[in-house]
């Protein structure tokens, strides 16, 4: 990659245009995305002009939002009314919600008709829900079509839709009847009608379904489309698959980002400004700091304890890191087990059950570890001292994977987002009940005070 | 959901089966599925038994291994063959690798012919390779038939192949000339030739490319279909888009697990044995334990220090914690670049340089922070310890924000996998260095030798 990016660079810098046109419309798509944020503004609108109109089309559909703009901004009045008018009207929506006011006027001042009220239908409807994701150009017919009728409808229409391969069947108000795959279509008689080869039990969401939801119900039926409706039944317009897959990638991100304490951001890396990132980090690790203080107080409790046996401080990290992560352990089983449905919140009772046995098992094999590596390797300590720190983790294991289990399920159930409670914060959680454990465990079995 | 569930088994337990079959016939397969894994083996198969055959296999391909094996040995010899007749080739393969020898047996001699032969031929084929996700049962046309002609053939063929909506031009070797999408062919002259109206250049992938490079592809262009070929460029067969929305969830899953130090599994937690679940999590608690007890050491050689001022041990969990979440929030960026594509090795200065940054406004933030509240909360400390502490956490945040970020590349740069190294792993060296810089400062600052 770092080659091909430095021979664009050079061929930006040194070929004449029609050479360099010529090379980059045999690029493949997939590398010059790949490069794309390494280049500068500069060469990135100098490899743009030179790209033919659907290339462009697929270009500026792909990268994030602040070279979108750029680009757009390149553009002069009739180049921009052609890009426009290829771009499918879920695309432009999204576009146009990203971008400043003043492009955002650009680009509305040089919309086709049709394109503005298409537009103008979708900006109604939430990004995050269903409807956020639909187009409207689907392909719909009447039930009492025949077959070789609808066949040759779909030919004429081919070009202006987003897909040809689902056909919704409607009544005159624009209620959903029925669904036809082109395939269905093509297998059936010509003479036949619709309304007798279309599948009349459609899967379809409603406007205000979750996008997560939705793109589980498509995985599940493996469509190509999904058919959104309103309260009665009307059709609105279609998701489809490739929507639907982008969906998967940004919950995909969203999770790893709120299990690490990021904050979300439509932005990337190297887009985002110095204090873009520290804003999306720096309250995250306030909190946690704040909340993790507690710790101060419980190892601040057992003074005494500590001054009587120092070597007690030399395993605070290794019993709060192992807790952590047995915790972390149960905890992300749970989260994933929730995310893809096969976890309820009604089978508690077997998880913690399974977990607490679990837990058991790990916290004696690793207790016993603790015990070998306290008693024989440096900084030695005596077996008493040994014993107390191997049974602390021993317990500390067991408390950290039962809280890590019921924790999200419990969060879940009240509603709320086990992704972002799971992460660190429960890391601190299990430090101030796994310390309490090690210095109460230790108190006894040293029989201080 | 757990209504329906109950309900579900009281219907089970009390209807006659001709009740029961048209009620499951009414059951939406995605409100079935989030409920199977709930239900016990005998409530399963007498749902399955009352199943049409369609509703058979879309279930039968859409569950966990081990309730797949668990239907198939209830069926007897005929209905066996009917349902192996009906699943996909690609769906098929997977399930023969994945069963007990003696299931795959008796699933082999119930195959028929071509089925036994499109399943060898795809047994061929590593899993995580992309030809291990292809079907056979692609549309082939040559290129010197017209448009008329090739509907005709499309018409005809459309219920033996999986996807009729692309359709692959080859020569009498096999070799891929170009692709028409069914769209086109519609949308073009009756009379135009096949070799006209198809798209030359080809976005295909190799048959040993991995199945997330596969993935990337499909994603990139938007394709329902990416035809494999071998080094010959004949087509072997094709990966449709419900296969590789598996893949990207499947890749989900692992890279979470990966970052909390689980092992990947293809059992569902609810399946998985307590021994199944303890196996894919000790070995790496056992690694971070090992690892982890360099801390000891670390602590152990400011013991004098400790000794003289045991307020230090209060705050050994918040440095380690706070360095630990600012080390994890760095990395999980670039993993996340990375995986996206967006972040590359050669980017390593211009990152690494705005890491140091945000690493500094954050510690400087936090840093005083700590101060403050070591000061004026209990147990309060004086002055000059809480500088100490202030000042180390300070450093310890630019540090982990600096190892947070370069270690992910630098791994990545190596052909490992970031994801293994920056969970756990990374927050022990965290630890080791934020615990050594803490014990430092604070020696230097409180004047202790």
């Amino acid at each position: 990659m770092r080659a091909f990016l430095e021979n664009m660079r050079e061929y930006v810098r040194n070929m004449k245009d029609e050479q360099l046109r010529q090379l980059v419309a045999e690029v493949p798509m997939d590398e010059l995305l790949a490069v794309w944020d390494s280049l500068d503004e500069e060469e990135e609108l100098k490899i743009f002009s030179l790209l033919d109109l659907d290339h462009k089309v697929d270009l500026i559909t792909s990268i994030p939002v602040s070279s979108q703009e750029a680009l757009m901004e390149s553009l002069t009045g009739d180049n921009a009314k052609a890009l426009l008018a290829e771009m499918d009207p879920d695309d432009l929506t999204d576009f146009i919600q990203s971008v400043s006011p003043e492009v955002r006027e650009a680009v509305w001042n040089n919309l086709g008709d049709e394109a503005r009220r298409e537009t103008q239908f979708l900006l109604k409807y939430d990004y995050d829900d269903a409807a956020g994701l639909m187009t409207t150009r689907y392909l719909a017919i009447r039930p009492n079509l025949t077959v070789a009728a609808a066949l040759r409808w779909v030919r004429r229409s081919a070009k202006a839709v987003e897909t040809v391969y689902s056909i919704y069947v409607l009544d005159p108000l624009k209620r959903l009847l029925g669904v036809v795959s082109l395939r269905d279509l093509l297998a059936a008689d010509d003479e036949a009608l619709v309304q007798d080869v279309m599948e009349k039990k459609v899967i379809t969401v409603h406007q205000d379904t979750d996008q997560e939801e939705a793109a589980r119900i498509l995985e599940t039926y493996d469509l190509i489309a999904l058919p959104v409706v309103d309260h009665y039944h009307r059709l609105l317009g279609i998701i489809t698959f490739d929507d639907i897959i982008d969906v998967i990638r940004e919950e995909q991100s969203e999770d790893v980002y709120k299990m690490s304490a990021v904050g979300a951001s439509r932005a990337t890396y190297l887009e985002s400004s110095m204090w873009a990132l520290v804003r999306r980090r720096i309250p995250w690790l306030i909190v946690l700091l704040l909340a993790a203080t507690v710790t101060t107080n419980v190892i601040a409790a057992y003074r005494s304890v500590l001054e009587a046996a120092v070597v007690l401080a030399f395993f605070i990290p290794i019993v709060t890191g192992t807790g952590g992560n047995s915790g972390t352990q149960s905890a992300t089983l749970m989260i994933r087990g929730l995310a893809t449905g096969e976890l309820h919140f009604y089978d508690v009772g077997r998880i913690v059950l399974k977990e607490m046995l679990v837990g058991l098992a790990i916290g004696v094999a690793l207790g016993g570890l603790t015990v070998l590596r306290a008693m024989f390797l440096p900084p030695a300590v005596n077996l008493s001292e040994a014993l107390a720190v191997g049974t602390a983790m021993c317990f500390v294991v067991i408390v950290a994977t039962i809280v890590g289990s019921l924790a999200p399920l419990a969060i879940a159930r009240l509603g709320l987002d086990p992704a972002v409670m799971a992460g660190p914060l429960m890391a601190t959680l299990i430090d101030v009940s796994g310390l309490t454990i090690y210095f109460q465990t230790a108190k006894l079995l040293l029989g201080l005070t």
